[in-house]
């Protein structure tokens, strides 16, 4: 499929649908086309054809004299399918549909997106749209803006996805606010063909974009912007806002826009495992990037504050250690220098205090002295106004020493008038400038973040020998008795097959063949019943613990019978499974959840009776790679018992990691699984192997 | 002590140190008392007389010809104890003495501070300060401007404490820009004598002041400021920023309790206790504020959201869940009413999506039906900014609807340009305005907060009948022998005194006492060594559980004794208890850690292994009342687990509430109690008790 230049850098761009009518969509674009000073042609196409916006307009795109890259298309819904024919007839190879009545209004909408896709796709066009707000970009030698909002675009190096056209129009009022500007921007509208991965896949190379911004309501293949995302995050940083999370909100995702919202521990994994930066608010996402806009990435997550005020440098060292940095100790030299022109009321440990009366002769030499610290990565300059030093002329002077030492982050903190950061906006700037500490602390956080990103490899994904025959035998026997639930023996049994440590044990029918595997497994036992009628074993005391020889287990055997009996539940007894008694405290708990939109994500954490309560666990998309197990195992708080705290045996970390690559394996072989538990995942006093003690697996009938 | 009217409500100031000389504080604090136009007398005093500022200055404070209420001292530090002397020989009731150079500066200083607090007690004045930026009160007939900050200050309702005085400066240039404004501000610099407890003590019943801002680095007199805090909070809202959250590092501490505690948590139980606000930002705690000064405190916390586009709704409803607020849910005949005149791509459930080409009647018209809806507590305005609509105009159809319909909390999220905050902040508003949805759900968030504190009880602290005597007892014979730690037979003895319910035990010597003990407790049992040099017993093996006879206790007692003497352990021995086997899943523990500037503060959470690894653990300050235990109790993850999950004896919530009673009571009778752990506490799967299985007491000698 071809990329999007013809939409992006077009060369000329048919406006169907233009108007002369004022404060409608079609006389709006084209007026921001020309105000805007866009550099190539501008062809207006009008049924009833005479001068719009001083141009000469044609009454199909058929009758444009030259040839035409781009075609924005505002004609009503019902027209676009026709129009889109005479575009392909002209040779259009780019169409931003900015017309609504598609998938937004139902299902006759949904039919009509449908078939504008399939055209599109036919006549190997590219399309954005529909129902959006447009396209933007702001690179000189193109100089579009094919919006209807309110503001013209500001030059930067934002390349902006805004699932919400609206919002992109506020967004566009709000960036030069904060020295922001675009690359490019597409408002992806109900994106039938170009969406978040097609713009990632794009910006990947164009140097333009110094930074890409997200703000997705639904993600359209997880696995293909998992995949697009990893590898353009390592080049250029990825924000995203992704909204819908609550369940509220996912509802009311799904009653505007017609997307699914899938859910959002799946999104949070995603974004995780792609290097994308999660924000959760605007306000955040801007922050962001303005930080990136104007810093390098660190070399380290060290940070030195300067300030002229007690307060506010203990709130930004508040902030940094909330953050997880760490406050740079200053070295003895930097101390040192620092003292020898500071006053002797100045304190010259990290945060440096120069003290009111600093004038900004110690502004520029103090940063100068600490960025020149090798335990300095980042820095923080922080400014209240007294009387007698101009905040602008401070900014400047951190600015000029900034443009000689480009190499390390510097954020401002001025708490000061508004006015303040209103002349920065007409600047040219090479600082963030924030009004609190917490903003700036916040922002070199996201630095430090992606320096981590960037050190880390991509991880892969072993393959392991597995007896894939074994386990498809099991699962389609469950599946031919109409059973989804496989039993416990099952998937016990299904877990074997792929070569994860399950506790050794046997199917008994009887007691007698329950003592004849007891005798090979070795006591102590442990007896569980096995049912295709009851899943939850424990409620109907099914399970028996610690039985310590063939007398024992006769008599709960028989116990047990007489207690199934009682509850007119006998008929689904399978049999019992003998189980060798793993001893160890710390259970875990291993398992696959799938999410309708975002498929297979793995679970690890604190099992037994503390999953619901403690919610310990972390959750990453199958399949999963060395990295993200490796992630996923030191992500819970429980990793402090695996380590062995309090004189446990420490769990073999190796063994646990397999275990996860492996179920990984089992779910990308078989899609089919849904859901799979094993809980608990004993660790074993003996030796620190993760030890699967029961399992659970559920198959979706319709997928096999 | 008289309160503070002679200081904020002055009839005549004496600038003691007035000076002439451009950008000192002696000329500065003269030109903003002339400028914002003090309506009472000012003197100005210098020793060379003349005329300052066009007024005639006097030697000395003596010389003035009337009386002074308030002197506002700048002179150099070693002149301000002989200007205390003249100033009450003249009569001046308060003092706000700027001038820096006193704790702040070292032991010298800190000396003359106290010498100044001396001068000030005995001669029954007040003083703010010294090192502080000044008073402020925007009362109409007092305007007061007593500070050397850049800009003037505006009026409003707010009493801002600030324990920084820059940050006092640097917040007067913020104001302006979020409409707020002082009703008086007080910088305590020092606070030597006037701190944020004497404030909001005086503005308990100061209509002029609204609500309470507080910036602090330290709390003075904990027990004070919460009983104090604890009343006036219920009549007016206190805010507050306590900074220097990571400068307090944890201590080594020897108990569990002590290694979770720190002065932060200490400051976050007191906070909570006295119905105090928490805000982590300047940023965050002026926004707070805004919503204050705008919105009445709503019934409940059902939300409404509003808007003109989806986007921006679905992040409302994000923002709106994850604080833990609901989604109101619009009755049918709202949904009737709002479908009968928006149109049919309008969305009419909560939120209410008007689409993009809402105009203002329908704003105004949106806004009245959903503000008439009895499910409805608060509301949000969403506007962005389309072609043809004015920010401005919206804002004030929305100020509109609120005159007429004050009742309930309205805030307003407009993401449009900062010229629109700037328009805003030169107008009288009634609403607040913010950029980002996050920042209005927040504020709702806080009224929310403030009505459930003002609903709640302020509760009680029962006492409870116990055997002090005992306790003193046991404690004073450890102390005899110079031991700081209690043995855990003296631990549990101790709580056993205080009625805590404690497992069933005897002490024995040598074996034959242990099987008798034993028989009296009954089998199972559990038995401990107690010893004065080995604190960790399960380290040693010196923890023996579920002993079925009388056999099996001697074997063990041997196996102790041997293990002991093979480890040089055994001088220390005491002795053995022997333990009822309680019988339970669940582990908790209680605790009290101190904390040497806030106090005793008391734990309860999950215990056990999981302590310290799941951190699953509230705090609060002693004495705790019986609100403050039972929202310890629910502020745990693991009250699930006591509500009796999984087929779990639900806890006696009751019995829990009156162990967290008793032990405050333990430490409030016994100051020189620094640590107790209970753990675990065991909840008996019998009957839901719960039973003290292991205790430690340590005590301070030096405060008996």
């Amino acid at each position: 499929m071809q990329n999007l230049d013809k939409i992006m850098k077009p060369r000329a761009i048919a406006v169907i649908g233009a108007s002369t009518k004022a404060h409608t969509i079609g006389s709006d674009i084209m007026k921001r086309l020309q105000e805007y000073g866009f550099k190539g042609k501008i062809y207006p196409v009008n049924p009833k054809g005479g001068v719009i916006e001083g141009l000469q307009a044609y009454p199909t795109v058929l009758d444009v004299p030259g040839e035409v890259d781009l075609a924005i298309v505002v004609v009503n819904a019902k027209f676009v399918l026709s129009t889109i024919d005479q575009c392909h007839e002209k040779g259009v190879g780019g169409l931003c549909v900015i017309s609504a009545g598609f998938k937004e209004t139902g299902k006759d909408g949904a039919e009509l997106e449908k078939a504008l896709l399939e055209k599109v796709r036919a006549y190997g066009m590219r399309c954005v749209g529909p129902n959006c707000l447009g396209v933007v970009n702001t690179h000189p030698d193109i100089r579009m803006d094919g919006c209807f909002a309110e503001s013209l675009p500001e030059r930067g190096g934002i390349g902006f996805v805004s699932q919400s056209g609206a919002l992109g129009g506020g967004i566009l009022n709000i960036l030069k606010d904060l020295n922001l500007g675009f690359a490019q921007f597409i408002s992806i509208g109900n994106q039938a063909d170009v969406n978040a991965e097609t713009a990632i896949e794009y910006w990947e190379n164009e140097d333009d974009v110094k930074q890409i911004l997200l703000y997705m309501e639904s993600i359209q293949n997880p696995a293909n912007f998992r995949q697009l995302a990893t590898r353009v995050s390592k080049k250029k940083p990825i924000l995203a806002l992704k909204a819908g999370r609550s369940a509220a909100g996912a509802s009311a995702a799904s009653s505007h826009t017609g997307s699914l919202a899938g859910a959002d521990k799946a999104a949070n994994a995603l974004l995780a495992q792609s290097g994308v930066i999660r924000e959760y608010s605007l306000e955040n996402l801007f922050a962001t990037a303005k930080v990136f806009a104007n810093c390098p990435i660190p070399k380290g997550d060290r940070v030195a504050i300067i300030t002229n005020s007690g307060g506010p440098g203990i709130m930004a060292t508040d902030a940094v250690s909330e953050y997880g940095m760490k406050m740079a100790p200053l070295s003895d030299a930097t101390k040192e220098n620092l003292r020898s022109f500071l006053p002797a009321a100045a304190s010259v440990k990290n945060p440096v205090d120069m003290i009111a009366s600093a004038p900004i002769e110690h502004y520029k030499q103090t940063l100068e002295t600490v960025l020149a610290d090798d335990n300095v990565d980042m820095v923080i300059v922080i400014y209240l106004p007294f009387l007698g030093l101009k905040d602008i002329d401070v900014a400047r002077a951190v600015m000029e020493i900034k443009a000689q030492h480009p190499e390390k982050p510097i954020v401002g903190v001025f708490m000061t008038k508004s006015e303040f950061f209103s002349q920065l906006s007409d600047m040219q700037v090479n600082v963030p400038f924030f009004m609190y500490a917490e903003q700036a602390a916040d922002g070199l956080n996201r630095l430090n973040q992606q320096r981590v990103w960037n050190e880390k490899p991509i991880g892969t994904s072993p393959v392991f020998e597995v007896n894939r025959d074994r386990a498809r035998e099991i699962i389609m026997q469950s599946a031919s008795q109409g059973r989804e639930q496989l039993t416990t023996r099952e998937s016990i049994d299904v877990l074997d097959a792929y070569g994860i440590r399950v506790c050794r044990s046997g199917f008994a029918v009887n007691e007698d063949e329950a003592v004849a595997v007891a005798d090979k497994v070795g006591y102590p036992v442990v007896m569980k019943m096995t049912s295709k009628t009851t899943s939850h074993k424990t409620d109907v005391g099914g399970v028996r613990v610690n039985i310590q020889n063939a007398d024992d287990l006769r008599a709960q055997y028989r116990d047990l019978i007489a207690k199934l009996k009682e509850k007119n539940l006998l008929d689904g007894l399978e049999g019992v499974i003998i189980q060798e008694m793993v001893k160890g405290s710390r259970e875990m708990v291993c398992g696959v959840a799938t999410d309708p939109q975002y498929g297979h994500m793995v679970m690890f954490g604190l099992g037994g009776v503390f999953i619901e309560v403690m919610k310990d666990v972390t959750f990453r998309m199958a399949p999963l790679t060395d990295v993200d197990v490796d992630e996923m195992i030191r992500g819970v708080k429980a990793y402090k018992l695996l380590e062995g705290a309090r004189g446990t045996t420490p769990a073999q970390m190796g063994q646990l990691k397999e275990c996860l690559l492996r179920i990984s394996q089992l779910v990308s072989d078989f899609p089919a699984i849904t859901e799979l538990d094993i809980n608990p995942l004993i660790i074993s006093e003996k030796n620190g192997e993760g030890i699967a003690v029961d399992g659970r697996i559920k198959v979706n009938l319709k997928k096999l």
